[in-house]
């Protein structure tokens, strides 16, 4: 395991224990793609970080201190995942926020994950997870660092040929994949979860939506059922590492023709977006 | 703040900032109180923090590690709270659990929090909360670590004269207080939330349920809505430092006379089920 980090704004791999991060998973984070030295899509990762501090009452962070952070990273050649963490700092016993929050900061570099060519050629497996999807119209949407819905169901699988796992809520409504959201396609339209009550609203969701409008095909954010999903054309998921990643099973269904999920996966503009650093 | 910390048996006031905790709440923690050095209730919060790591699928913890690590603490003649924390312990990027996991163990003592004698004689105040609570039925009961409804919950009021507020689920259900479990007796009956799809079944909570039915009362665990609460004769809301709290007032309905809420405080033997440490 290659990591390192900074911790406001020092080299660091430890935090004291009195961080609001581990007692309550008290605050959010973000995980950016760097590709020859280039942050991909860093607006879009920091306009939703800003919008989940605002929405968890936290400290707005300029974004020249997280590029500072950044740049003491010994970042090397290699594609590099960046992930960002924002806690609420240090505090006593008990649920109240500090009265003078001191936000912590923490910028590591993990080492690019391991996906072969095949996944992006062949499309990979999907499953559908047991653990169902925490679900809190106030937390829904952002990227905080409550994620034991996750991890468990992360859990539920070991096969390397399983891409990701599908989360749902009690009402059988598809979420998102653990690590990642999902879109649907019918003839021309697509076709994502709505995300109001529960799931992460990615980045790369939302660069997929404004592009299938930009390319003419309706894209529509829905309640999907699995047995919709087994109707529809094609699937792909997409997160900020993957890009868009198309579907070749889920369950008994096979899916064999991405023409439009291939089409999108061509016009999606990974550097167009993203900062030097 | 008055707090020392023993992480895994050493004191230490850090955490290496690849613990799981910081990143995903992965584990979970105990609220304890200590008077007199003895552990209230010890024995049903091991039992509540067993259930926890075999729900969340943690290796657990010796009761003999536990108490070495609280035996570390500087504990004085005062009472004091003490704090457990497990945790998976450190991993690399993504929610799959390491296969080897290591869990981490974190002791803390905390200063008594200052309740007045006033808030048990009278009675605390209670609000409903805007704030809903966490759904997810594989998390529900457990004392987990992802307790962001609980702080933006808790931050909605700075009155001292409220001791709790109450979080609905979306169909408008009472679960809990943000800090402590809630009960509501009509006549000689007494209710308290259901916790299958939300909510922190408390060690005292347990505790009053089986002291009433040894007193005869019946417990009952209902769907409860704010308009039943309003018409109830008592309400009391329980937590590990409280005890049993009276409530007299719930929004505009004031509550002057708890004769069973009395009965069941001085029939609670916090030191009963105590172990000296």
């Amino acid at each position: 395991m290659n990591t390192t980090s900074i911790i406001n704004g020092q080299p660091q791999q430890h935090l004291p224990v009195t961080d609001r991060s581990i007692s309550y998973g008290d605050g959010l984070f973000e995980t950016i793609a760097c590709v020859d030295g280039r942050l991909q899509f860093w607006s879009a990762h920091l306009q939703r970080l800003h919008e989940g501090c605002l929405r968890l009452q936290l400290p707005l962070i300029d974004e020249s201190l997280w590029l500072e952070d950044i740049r003491q990273l010994d970042i090397g050649d290699e594609p590099v995942v960046i992930k960002l963490i924002i806690s609420r700092g240090s505090g006593g016993r008990g649920y109240k926020m500090p009265g003078d929050i001191q936000p912590t900061r923490i910028v590591s570099r993990y080492d690019w994950p391991s996906y072969s060519v095949e996944l992006f050629n062949k499309g990979g497996c999907l499953k559908i997870c047991h653990t169902p999807v925490s679900v809190n119209p106030a937390l829904a949407g952002i990227k905080h660092l409550n994620r034991l819905d996750n991890v468990l169901a992360r859990n539920e699988w070991n096969d390397e040929n399983i891409i990701d796992g599908l989360m749902l809520d009690a009402s059988g409504h598809v979420i998102e994949g653990t690590m990642s959201n999902l879109f649907a396609v019918e003839g021309e339209r697509l076709y994502t979860p709505r995300l109001e009550q529960a799931g992460v609203a990615g980045v790369i969701r939302q660069q997929v939506m404004e592009l299938a409008k930009k390319l003419g095909y309706e894209c529509e954010q829905i309640n999907l059922s699995v047995s919709h999903l087994l109707n529809m054309d094609e699937l792909f998921i997409t997160n900020s590492l993957l890009g868009i990643c198309p579907i070749r099973r889920l369950q008994e269904n096979a899916f064999n023709d991405w023409p439009l999920t291939r089409k999108l996966q061509q016009s999606l503009d990974m550097d167009g977006a993203s900062l030097a650093i």
